[in-house]
C-alpha cells in the first residue's frame, strides 16, 4: 500500500494552511464599516505571499457588521467568521484547488470547491 | 471532467487548516524554557477541539530556546516556527492524514507525511 | 511644563501592554469546557514572561462556555472577552498597578483598579 | 492612602492596551516589501477603532525587510518588532499620551514619550 500523498492532496493541504492562517491571524482584529476595506486588502496581500497561493479574495460583510453594531454601545467589533466571505485559489504542481469560506446556517464553513488538473 | 474533491483531498485540506490555525494563533506568544510546557499542552488541547482532528503533538524545542536567549538581554522570546516541532493527525470519512512541521535548513516546513485509507 | 511620564504612569502603560497582548494573542483560540483549564494556565505563564509583570490570573468562564455551546452544532467555540475574567499585577520602579478585565453589561471592560506606591 | 488611578494614569493604561493589541494581533503576519504598505494602512485603521485612540502611525521598515530576505529562500517573512516603528496617541479625559515603539539595540522597545494635560 502506497500512502505517499498525491499532488492534488498536497495542493489541498496547502490550501487548508492558507485558510487556517488567514482566519487565526486576523480573527479578533478591531473592525468597523469604515476600516473594513483596508483590512480586506491587507488580508489578501498578506496571504498571497504564502507559497503556491495564486489568489485570495476577502469580503468583509459590512451590512452584517453594521447590524451587529446597531444595538451596541461600541462603534467597532472584533472580526470573526460571521462577517467574512473568502475564496482562496492554490496552484501546486499543475493542480489548481479552489476553496471557500462562507456562512452555513450561521456558522463559517470552509470547504474545497474544486480540484482541477491544469494539464487536462 | 469531475473536479469534485475526493475524501482524501478533503482530509488533507482539513489537516492544512489545523496547521495554519495552530501556527498563526500561537506564533508571537511570549515563551521561555519555563513556560514552554504549559504552552505545548494548551496548543495541543486547543487544536484538538477542531473538527476531524484526532491528535496533535507539539514540542517546543527548549534547547534552541535557551540558546536563543543566551546572548539576549531578555529572559523570554516570541514563539516562531524555528522553536517548534508539530505532528497533526486528521481523520475524515475513513481517510487518515498524518502531517508534520519540522525545521528544514533552518526554515519551518509543513508537509503531508502519509494519507491512508483506513478501510484497506 | 514637564510632560515626562511619572513612574506610576509608566507602570500603567506597562499594565495596558500586558492586557492588549493577552487579549489579542489568545482571542480566537478554539476552546471547550474540557480544554479551558490548559489554556488558562498557558495564558498566565506566557504573559508573566513579560517585563515588570508580577502576576496574571486568568479565569475562563466555563459555565458561560457551556451555555454558548448548548444550542450549537459545534463542541467548541472561539475564545472572546465574554468568556474571560483576568487580573494582572504589574510592578515598576516601586509602583504596583492592579488591573482587571470583567464583563460590564455584556461587554469585556479593562480597567485600572489601583495604583500603589510600595514605599509608602 | 488613595490608590484610585488619576486620569493621566488611565490614559497611559489605555495607550498600553493599544500597543499590546497592535503587536500581538499582527505579529506573525506574512509580509513582503510589496505587501507592507497595505498592512501598515490596515494596522492603523484597525487600532484607531479602539476607544480613546486618536492617532496611530505604523511604519514597516522595508529596507530591513529586504535585507532579511536577501539571503533567504523565501520571498516573504513574518512581521515582528524588528521591522516596525509605531507611534500611538491616546486622549482620555483631557490627557494626551504619546507612545512609541522603536528599535533599541536591536530589540523593539515600547515607551511613553509624553503625557500632557490639554487644559494647561
Amino acid at each position: 500500500m502506497d500512502d505517499t500523498p498525491t499532488d492534488a492532496e498536497v495542493a489541498c493541504f496547502e490550501a487548508g494552511i492558507k485558510f487556517g492562517s488567514l482566519y487565526h491571524q486576523f480573527a479578533g482584529t478591531p473592525v468597523s464599516p469604515e476600516s473594513a476595506s483596508s483590512l480586506e486588502t491587507a488580508m489578501e496581500a498578506a496571504i498571497e505571499n504564502q507559497p503556491h497561493c495564486r489568489d485570495v479574495t476577502v469580503e468583509i460583510l459590512t451590512d452584517r457588521l453594521a447590524s451587529a453594531l446597531e444595538d451596541a454601545t461600541a462603534e467597532y467589533t472584533e472580526l470573526t467568521g460571521r462577517f467574512l466571505e473568502v475564496e482562496i485559489t492554490v496552484e501546486y504542481e499543475g493542480r489548481e484547488v479552489l476553496t471557500r469560506m462562507e456562512l452555513d446556517d450561521g456558522y463559517p464553513l470552509m470547504s474545497v470547491v474544486s480540484v482541477r488538473d491544469l494539464d487536462e
